[in-house]
């Protein structure tokens, strides 16, 4: 059991669980099985979301044990898109659909990130899964080449979400190169302000795995802006970047109250 | 029960626990209580004090079952100085303190890095607390940008000591990219030199959680040099650089020896 | 016991433990002995040998439990080559060999990648050991600075598997910084390709810690390529990439299959 939490310290209030704001999405790249027992154990309140990243739980041995582990601490697992459109490149679909529903997952990630699929079989698909499950879409791609323009983010995220997503991802990659940023992790500033520009941000979820990242977005949108690819290792320091805790953010959450 | 160690290499001494020399300050920036016991069990021997990095202590569920792991080992816990200075921002620092005994944590670090605390205030502070407890002064600024002159680097160290702290942190960040380094972590070796010049370096503690960091204070110090902000997944690396059993320092120690 | 694990994917074949091709050497930096067992009940299908990093067992509590560990399921545990080149530079192989056998460890790995062995006395040797136990020769230097000659490389790996070397670790280190790659991580291409123009690549491990050098060296000479110095947090995206569960090998594998 958790201790009392501490409380003498003025901070930003945070959403709390079960929450649409603010979320948190972490990644697995491979954890094994005691180690998210571990970090279930002691985070579990600060993750909305954990993806098993890309296709790696095609090669997950004990599987099964660790989606109970994250269940059992009320935080619901997800396959990584990369599988989707593996899935849906070989014709596949239904087969995955078939072993979510083995496997117990509600949430399915439909990606465009490496397979050419045009945006209208990418709509169908997410309705189609939609009428079944939670989709959270993807847009963006994982090529660091790849400059796709602002419009066509625009839009692309307004079609998965009228197609039936719950929230779009914004690309960012596991370890921040693509997307929404440019190979060397920057972010690409204009290309947010206009996706924010048209879009709710509570409908988005940036994917924000370097620290001056989740920076960026949390001086840009908030305590309770959504962020995902969070490594498991930095779920903590994430939590304390949203209320000013830790050095980068605490001037900006706490400057302006000295007396 | 660990092993008898190995007997057959020479290897330059090592400062037995516990000491005040060739100490090792691991940066814990949330790890989970699985993690800090597998972490003690098996490196508590090169491990002389943990510190919750920041404000992350603050936001740690099972804080208290944490604090006891290191304990239990022999491994002082101590609180980021992030969080003193929040404290002493929204003048907390006399619920802070409760809380640290309520916690039953010995130790305080007393920074100045982001809140712009003045120089007889910082002093005053850690007259205060080192009344009742071990004080850990740091000295310089997490922005990177900040290059604060060698001569008051002396000065505000010297002020620490003089203060009543036990040791002076010299600033790295966590990822070894401000305070005594380039924001490319490179060593500002001027200033490092004019530090050393001035004060008795077992009265520093160099914050170096980048290899070649570590690797430049053993050069110039050699194998019981202070370093802290060390990560839990560096430390063995850390003790065998110390003696000469990884490749960056093995001529250094074992060169001349060569028949 | 793992799941039944999914089989819906067309995927490229891999090769079964034990296994000559596609092996997957996992260096160990100073992993607790709960990591060990937490790392190889999750993925010791997917690995060849453990290396305890240079000379990090030497300094490692409850060895003779860790490699207990990794012995019992199934994966051979080796020590790392620069505490054999130690061991010669001081004079105390015969003292190593006989840790060896108390530890009952039965790979061994000789280089030359920081001390000056002369390549006479590493083919002596690799010769010795090679007549007691399995060993690893490791080829190139642990210098960033040192650019050996493509044609030196050559000699050298043909005269350790000459001398009796089961397979030739060619140097990367434990960050992907040396030997086949430049300071900065890029693959010497052509130092790769004179190699493979002369030896039989399945007599070749070679170290890639970085996941764009495992990318390079799946993209060149395949699924079963054989691989070291691989993190343990990184043995399950390896195994993915090895088949095209991930964005950066997806097309490679699976472009042509798509109707």
């Amino acid at each position: 059991m958790p201790d009392e939490p501490p409380d003498f310290l003025d901070l930003p209030s945070r959403s709390p669980k079960p929450r649409s704001r603010g979320v948190t999405h972490v990644i697995d790249k491979g954890l094994s099985l005691r180690g998210a027992e571990a970090l279930m154990e002691s985070v579990c309140d600060y993750v909305d979301v954990v993806r098993l990243g890309w296709g790696s739980a095609y090669r997950t041995r004990e599987l099964r044990r660790k989606l109970e582990v994250y269940r059992a601490h009320g935080v619901p697992p997800m396959l990584g898109g990369t599988l989707t459109e593996l899935a849906w490149m070989q014709g596949k679909v239904d087969e995955l659909r078939r072993w979510l529903d083995e496997l117990g997952i509600e949430h399915v990630e439909v990606s465009s990130g490496v397979v050419p699929m045009p945006p209208e079989e990418k709509a169908a698909l997410i309705q189609r899964l939609a009428g079944e499950r939670t989709v959270y879409a993807e847009v963006g791609e994982k090529d660091p080449r790849a400059l796709m323009a602002p419009y066509r983010w625009v839009a692309l995220i307004r079609e998965a979400l009228d197609a039936g997503a719950t929230q779009v991802v914004c690309e960012g990659r596991a370890d921040g190169s693509a997307g929404v940023y440019r190979p060397d992790g920057e972010v690409r500033t204009g290309l947010v302000d206009e996706i924010a520009h048209e879009i709710d941000v509570d409908r988005l979820i940036f994917e924000a795995p370097q620290r001056a990242q989740q920076i960026f977005f949390i001086e840009k949108f908030g305590s309770d802006v959504n962020v995902g690819n969070i490594d498991p290792a930095d779920v903590v320091s994430l939590e304390t970047l949203r209320v000013g805790l830790r050095a980068d953010t605490l001037m900006l959450f706490h400057g302006e109250r000295r007396a």
